[in-house]
């Protein structure tokens, strides 16, 4: 019996691998016809941690569930289609309702339960619709793979495909699970949890460790990707940890820790990916490795600045090697570096030395453009930090969908 | 014989209007068919004031204007097709090089010509094209209108439409003009002078005020503007005035110094407002009103996140009264406010009141929306600052011209 925490992949899995977790999804009528209310029930009490929106208007669901993470948590009720975003008073009571009346069906307290919205801003939800869908789902619960799967795609937007990943791992003689679901296509930025993220695990881990490494993972993560800058109301990115595995505890700064912080890394960067690669419009993802920045955060403006350029977007959506953009992001990106020191390559060709162009094989180029994933590099050779981010192309099919969401 | 400083407007006029200036404009192959290359020459010296590109990396030639203003200016040579950015030492050595061949040509010093550039980034400048342009632009100086003319189109690159302003007034028994020209369609923000603007006056007006004045209306004109966010490495706007009109010198705080720079901020608005109108891509042009912000640059960037949303953009494109994605671009743009304060107008119609929605009627806020220009009023209700931006919608067009721009 090893006390080492290892752990492998497992395709085509989602939440309810998680020991003690349930899901139920239902069409409640927020959406046409799509499913657009998804509970997850936990059999245990569950340390809960989240990351949060940064702006500066936060969806009543938001600012509900910052104060109830503090608290041991038995469920979690999303609905997609309605944002419940600037929605004052009456949206907060309707957050507030969500809980208790998930809480009610399934025998908790209203504390217990957390509440997700994700949609269009500035309606208020149809309650009665609400209500019966939540009702319904409480009935619906199962540990089941295709129940966990439902949930996965009741969650989502203008997302095209449903996005879950499953782990499998052995720590301390028992077997556990880290499972998640996430959605997000537009309105996705790194510098906050631009989507919504649900991880859960059987794991037992104390609330404050928790936060701290879903904190780390977050930053590593769902904060590394943007599709088109913007950045919303709702974004929230929430773990539960029910301990149902029956493995021991994982403490502060032991080997098991340092393992399931890769763990939960590796899960998120999965999850996140998989946002930029569903996202609105995109037809392909730029992973942009950022070497020799000037200080960690330096590299995260430049990696933005760059990931956000509509021209960027634009000259690799038309699979153009077009490097000038990405120079002149960087510029003015507010970030002091030497231009004449930025090397500039796309996969293994590179396009530019010293800030100047160098010659490069177009076709050999244009070969690296026409992947589904572009690696851009680019040294900044003003310092020794590194970061890899991923962005998305900027499409005609990005201003189609978005040119007609609303309505 | 009045001593006030009087004007007016001169419709289809441009900068061969101000006494003493000539200009020619010539094919010299940096382009495949289009004029890409034009001359300004004043048979008098000229006080010159600029504002350039913030951005780190900058282009050669605005290195060497920055420098070349301090002195007195005779001439002015611009090319399009090439931005000779990114080009290094012989970027540099190129650009003056251009000043010397402009100078040899007109008997002038190399110290009295500015020289500006726009295009690709990332290629040295063909110069003995360039050589053979500046001297038969040369040649084919003059002071008619259509001189005047060929110079702004031969200015232009992904434009569509020639950028010209003109007004003739009186002040001191004088009559003076004040003219200009711009270009710039695409990497336009609001933040620096993102586009290249020459504006010429006969009136005398001593450097140092000029240049206050210059970057005064700079401020509050094509640093109001944004069609895409992106900020370009030649990003140039420059005044040139030559005293032609025999005008007393304008002093500062003065009558007719302030009469000035109103008509110098008119003038660059209404070049400001023709840029964005003929924006990459621009179906309509947002004029954004922002009220009761606590302070100046909490409003610059309140309105900069707003017009630079690809969901805001996008939604106007669509004529879709999504007002949310207002709000939301508020809430993330970094400034502290009280999204519950918030009230946002389109046209007259108010479609959200307090940050919530408030019942508005469909067919009338698409009657504005449709317009070519859609007003948006926001109040922050947070203080006693006011601004007006401009900016315009994402259409498939921008996507299409950026995705092809320099193949």
């Amino acid at each position: 019996m090893s006390e080492k925490l290892a752990y492998r992949k497992i395709e085509n899995a989602g939440i309810t691998l998680v020991q003690g977790i349930q899901a139920a999804a239902v069409h409640c009528g927020l959406k046409k016809r799509k499913l657009d209310l998804a509970l997850v029930y936990s059999s245990r009490d569950c340390a809960a941690a989240g990351v949060f929106t940064r702006n500066r208007v936060q969806a009543a669901p938001v600012r509900l569930c910052r104060k109830a993470i503090a608290g041991p948590i038995r469920a979690l009720v999303v609905n997609s289609g309605n944002a419940n975003a600037c929605t004052g008073e009456a949206g907060m009571q309707n957050a507030r309702r969500m809980a208790a009346l998930a809480a009610a069906s399934l025998g908790l307290s209203p504390a217990q339960v957390l509440v997700c919205s994700t949609g269009v801003i500035g309606q208020q939800l149809p309650m009665e619709l609400v209500e019966r869908g939540i009702a319904r789902a409480a009935e619906a619960l199962s540990g089941e793979r295709k129940a966990g799967r439902a949930a996965a795609r009741a969650i989502l937007t203008t997302d095209t495909v449903a996005k879950e990943v499953a782990y499998r791992g052995t720590y301390g003689g028992a077997t556990f699970h880290l499972a998640g679901m996430a959605k997000g296509s537009g309105m996705i930025c790194p510098d906050m949890a631009t989507m919504l993220a649900f991880l859960f695990t059987d794991l037992a881990i104390p609330r404050p460790l928790l936060q701290r490494l879903f904190r780390e993972a977050v930053d590593r993560s769902f904060n590394l990707i943007t599709v088109d800058g913007d950045t919303s109301t709702n974004d929230t990115a929430l773990i539960l940890a029910n301990g149902a595995a029956g493995a021991p505890e994982i403490t502060p700064g032991s080997e098991a820790c340092r393992a399931f912080a890769e763990l939960l890394e590796e899960a998120c960067r999965d999850l996140a990916y998989q946002i930029v690669a569903d996202g609105e419009g995109v037809t392909k993802v730029i992973t942009l490795t950022l070497q020799g920045a000037p200080d960690p955060l330096s590299a995260r403006i430049l990696a933005r600045a760059v990931l956000n350029s509509p021209l960027v977007k634009t000259a690799f959506y038309g699979e153009d090697a077009n490097w000038g953009r990405i120079l002149a992001a960087l510029g003015y990106a507010g970030v002091d570096f030497d231009p004449s020191r930025v090397d500039i390559y796309l996969g293994p060709v590179q396009v530019a030395a010293g800030g100047e162009a160098v010659p490069f094989s177009e076709s050999e180029a244009r070969a690296v453009l026409q992947q589904k994933e572009v690696p851009v590099l680019v040294r900044l050779n003003a310092g020794s930090c590194s970061l890899t981010a991923w962005g998305s192309d900027l499409s005609h099919n990005y201003v189609t969908i978005n040119s007609s969401y609303r309505s």
